[in-house]
């Protein structure tokens, strides 16, 4: 691992304000009317809300101005050049279908890249007030005042475990769907719904799995220093880094992680 | 419609000040390690945690001792019977699958009926500190200092509707699974997990639809209040009363509601 060329003890804080104050864009839409577009001209339902933009938009606006040789990537606004080896990942709503529905399970994801490093990632949830963050210097929950560490279960089995997926048709193909069900066959829980939320549950020790398909980077990339600070274990499919999406393996520990990825790969 | 043996006007107020209480003991387990008992002694998962039955048995002894001629209905201590015609209606945590599952999505449920007549019915968040009830006074959303009137969403039809269901799993059989699936087919956005916060999205005009099945009555009850003064309809799989449970269609408005059991009934 090389040395970060940027120091995460100012940076995170700073991540932290930023997130606040663009939580405050999202909740003025939340639960009120707005305009729901259809992203995608025919198929799935892809609702993009003005939050979305004005969120990214705010986002993209103050890492820019703070970092101005840092690239950045984001889901509405794509990827902007920089001259460094950092880039900064934004969902500035993940969960947009949850969002719609009124439920507190979305959340505003940002995350700092070094070429294929991962330095940092966060996740803020403004109607519940929760910031999960992690790096190289662990995994915290601030709530509030309160800041808990974030420690996922530990000597969890698959026949144990608690498994989350947003929803069945987010998998590509009847063979990843397939792969999907065979682990949801063996676990003693599976639920669907969730999102970011999800994952950060993982972090918390509350959910043993996310298995999750055609993820985009920015769905996730902020998502995997959580899970890793928080002792998880956070893969694609075929066990290699994570960070570009696709179909998402994410685990509360190393075991658990590859008894899935074994079950994966029986036909 | 006969007049209400109960004046509401006193009852409500101390019914919210009771689910705040009772809200206090459910956080105490919330996010927790605990343990998870198993309740059917086979097959499905079906976890009662502690929190369960401590919130039960305090929200048991309370109503009891200030209504000693009600009965109590209750999901984990059953029926106390009363001497009047009233009787109090109680799920101590509804959604406890997402509430081992750290998930904001669980809520605790109180309900008042006169006979067969639902007079009032409240669910309470303590985690977001949200406070739904519903009676003839009205459908309203009390989240800390804030009150919102809850409304329904008017003219939404099949096609443009967001359908909830907590999970296919709780389908009694192939047609019940059919009957939802062909409900499903037709919508915008169908999307699984929510509990009784569904219902209360519904209740919101975030949400149009919930079907759900094998409910039991201290699961519907209490919400059928809060959605019907909010402009829904909430029935059976036949369109008759679902205060008892099963098979349950809830629907912002009475054209869809309509709409969905057409489709229902096709075969």
């Amino acid at each position: 691992m090389t040395t970060p060329k940027i120091d995460l003890t100012n940076v995170l804080p700073f991540c932290r304000e930023l997130l606040e104050e663009a939580g405050e864009i999202a909740l003025s839409y939340f639960r009120r009317e707005l305009a729901v577009d259809n992203k995608l001209e025919e198929g799935r339902f892809d609702p993009v809300t003005r939050a979305d933009r004005e969120v990214e938009a705010f986002l993209r606006k103050a890492l820019h101005k703070h970092f101005p040789d840092c690239a950045v990537i984001g889901e509405e606004g794509g990827v902007t050049p920089g001259t460094s080896e950092l880039s900064w990942v934004i969902d500035p709503i993940d969960g947009t279908k949850a969002f719609i529905s009124g439920l507190p399970t979305w959340g505003m994801l940002l995350g700092l890249k070094q070429g294929r490093q991962l330095l940092a990632g966060m996740m803020y949830q403004p109607f519940t007030g929760e910031y999960f963050v992690g790096s190289t210097a662990g995994a915290f929950l601030h709530h509030g005042e309160q800041r808990r560490v974030l420690q996922t279960r530990q000597g969890t089995s698959l026949a144990e475990a608690i498994l989350y997926c947003t929803h069945e048709s987010m998998f590509d193909g009847p063979e990843n769907l397939a792969a999907f069900r065979r682990v949801a066959d063996r676990v003693r829980l599976q639920r669907f719904g969730g999102d970011c939320y999800a994952y950060c549950m993982l972090a918390l020790g509350r959910i043993d799995l996310v298995v999750e398909d055609t993820l985009q980077p920015y769905d996730i990339m902020p998502l995997i220093p959580i899970i890793e600070a928080a002792g998880g274990v956070v893969t694609d499919i075929n066990g290699g880094p994570a960070d570009e999406g696709g179909f998402v393996v994410a685990a509360a520990n190393a075991a658990l992680h590859r008894e899935v990825l074994d079950v994966i790969r029986e036909k």
